[in-house]
C-alpha cells in the first residue's frame, strides 16, 4: 500500500490523487481508505457553514493565516455540493486562498461529487480521514447552506461555525430554527453593515429563549466587519479563532467531545451502510433492466412506488 | 378508507391531516397514498427555487393570482428543507400568502420532516399526490437552495422555475453550474437593483455557451421588477405564466414530458427503496443494539466503516 504510507507521510501529490479517486468513485479507493483508518482521528475538525454570499471563503482564508501563527497545520476540504451537474466546479473564491499555496503546513482541496444517495457527505467522510492520515492538527470544512445534506456534512466537525450576514432576506430568520441546533459559535459577518445590530440582537433573544442546562455551551457572537479595514478584522479573527478554541475545551471537560465522536461514528456508519445495501440492489435492479420495467410501470400507474419498493426488499432482504 | 375518498373529493381537512401524517412520518399514511396514487399523475407540476432571499415566495404569491385568473386551481407546497431539526417550522412568508385563505381554489401547505435518509423528498413526492389526487389543475413546490437534497425535491417537477438575484455574491455564480442543469425558465428577480442588467448578460453568454441540439429548449430569462410597482410587476408574473406554459407546451410536443414524467417514476421509486430497504437494517441494527457496539468500535479505531457495512451487507442481503 504505497498510497497509504506516502498520505501517512504528509505527501501532498498522493493525497491528492486518493482524494480525486473518492470523488471519482473509484473503487480502489475504498481499499485504501480502510488502510488509513487506523491513522486517523487524532486532528480537530471544525465546520463553517452559511448562505451562499456569507463570506465563508474570506473567513476561512484567515482562519488559516491564524491556526499557521500559532505553528499548527491545517487541512481544508471546500465542500461544494452545488456542483454534482457540473462535474465538480472548483471555486472561484478558492483562488483566494492561493496565498497560503507555497505553505507546507496548509493543504486545501475542494470536493464535489457526481454520485447520488448520500454519496458526497460519505466523500466528504473519506476525505477527512485522508487530511487527518496526513497528520493535520486541524481541518476546516467549508460548506454552503444549512439544509439536510450540510447538515450531514458538517456533522463530521466537532466544532461548527455558522456564519450570517445582514439583510439576507425574511428566509435567513426561518433557517435560524435548523441552524440553533447547530452552531456552535455564530459568526455575523460584515458587521459593518446596516442591520448588523439588529441581527445580534435577535440572534441573542432566540439564544436566550432555547432551554439550556446549567451546565451547557451558549454559541458566542463574533462581529466580523470587513476584510478591507486589516487590523480590526483580524482582531476579530484571533476572537474566532479563540472561541473555537474555547469550545474545544468546554467539549473536552464537560465529556461531549466523546458524545461528539460518537456521533461522527454513526454518520460514517450510516453513510457506509448505504453504499454497501442500498447500491448493490440499485446495480441489480439496473443491470437486470428490472428498473426500468418498474419505472415503467409506475409512470402508468399500474402500480405505486411503495408497494414496489416492498416487493423488492422482501426478494433482496433475508 | 375514508380518508381516500375524501382527498379525491377536494376536502381540505382530509388533504391537510394527510400530509401532516406523511410528514410525522404515520406509518399509517403509507397505505392510504397506495390506494391515492391510482388518482395521480394528471396535474401539471411546477417547481420553483433559488437562494435564500432570492423572493420565491412573493413570486409563488403572484403566480397563484396568475393561475386563479385562468379559472385553473393550484395546490402549493413550501418546501423547508432547512427545518428538520426544527420540527416543521412554517415560515414566516407564509403568511403573506394568506390572502389567498378564503379561494377554495387555492390549497397552499406548508412541508419539513424529521427524518434523514433523503426522507424530505420521499415526504414531497407523496404530498404532490396528495395534492394531484384532490384534482389540482396545477401544482407549485417551493424550495430553497440547488444542493442535492433540492434538486431531488425538484425533480418531482414537470418545469422548473429558478430564481437568481444580481449581488448576491461571487458564490451564486459558481452555483450556475448546476443551475443550468434543472433551470427550464430564469428569473432574475429584484430586477430594479443595479447588477441586474450584468447578470442578465453573464446569463445570457452560459446560455449561448452551453451545448444545444437544435430542437432543443432555450431556458428564457424573465426580468421581474418590484413588487410596490404594482403594474410592472404583474406584467412580468403574466410573462412568466407564459413561459411556463411555453415550456409545458414544448415537453408535450417535443416528447419530452414522457421523459420527464419517467424521472419523476425514477425519483419515486428510489425514495421508496430507500425507506423499504435501508431503514428496516438500520432498525434491526439499533433495536438489537448492535449500531451502538459498531459505533463504539469504529469510534476506538477498532474496525472501519466501510469493512464493517460490507459485512452487515452479507448478513441482510440475499
Amino acid at each position: 500500500m504505497e498510497t497509504v504510507k506516502k498520505v501517512c507521510q504528509g505527501d501532498i501529490r498522493a493525497a491528492s490523487r486518493l482524494i480525486r479517486d473518492i470523488e471519482d468513485k473509484i473503487s480502489s479507493a475504498h481499499a485504501k481508505i480502510k488502510k488509513l483508518f487506523a491513522h486517523t482521528g487524532k486532528s480537530y475538525i471544525i465546520g463553517i457553514t452559511g448562505a451562499p454570499g456569507a463570506g465563508k471563503s474570506t473567513l476561512t482564508d484567515a482562519l488559516i493565516a491564524e491556526v499557521r501563527k500559532k505553528n499548527k497545520t491545517i487541512g481544508v476540504l471546500a465542500v461544494d455540493p452545488t456542483s454534482p451537474f457540473s462535474g465538480g466546479a472548483i471555486l472561484g473564491d478558492r483562488i483566494r486562498m492561493q496565498r497560503h499555496a507555497e505553505d507546507e503546513g496548509v493543504f486545501i482541496r475542494s470536493l464535489a461529487t457526481r454520485g447520488a444517495l448520500g454519496g458526497l457527505s460519505q466523500a466528504v467522510g473519506e476525505a477527512i480521514h485522508v487530511l487527518e492520515a496526513m497528520g493535520k492538527d486541524i481541518i476546516l470544512i467549508e460548506t454552503v447552506g444549512i439544509g439536510q445534506q450540510e447538515i450531514d456534512i458538517i456533522n463530521h466537525a466537532h466544532s461548527v461555525i455558522v456564519v450570517l450576514v445582514p439583510g439576507m432576506g425574511d428566509e435567513v430568520q426561518t433557517m435560524k430554527a435548523g441552524i440553533m441546533e447547530i452552531a456552535d459559535v455564530f459568526v455575523i459577518n460584515k458587521a459593518d453593515r446596516s442591520g448588523a445590530k439588529q441581527l445580534h440582537t435577535e440572534l441573542t433573544s432566540m439564544l436566550n429563549c432555547a432551554p439550556a442546562a446549567p451546565d451547557s455551551w451558549r454559541p458566542p457572537i463574533v462581529m466580523v466587519g470587513n476584510v478591507y479595514k486589516p487590523p480590526a478584522f483580524a482582531e476579530k479573527i484571533a476572537e474566532l479563532e479563540q472561541k473555537i478554541e474555547e469550545h474545544h475545551a468546554y467539549l473536552q471537560t464537560s465529556g461531549k467531545l466523546v458524545e461528539r465522536i460518537y456521533r461522527k461514528a454513526m454518520v460514517e456508519i450510516n453513510d457506509a451502510l448505504k453504499a454497501a445495501i442500498l447500491e448493490p440492489v440499485m446495480n441489480r435492479l439496473r443491470e437486470s433492466g428490472e428498473m426500468q420495467a418498474i419505472t415503467e410501470r409506475v409512470k402508468n400507474r399500474e402500480a405505486d412506488p411503495h408497494s414496489i419498493a416492498e416487493e423488492i426488499a422482501k426478494r433482496f432482504l433475508k
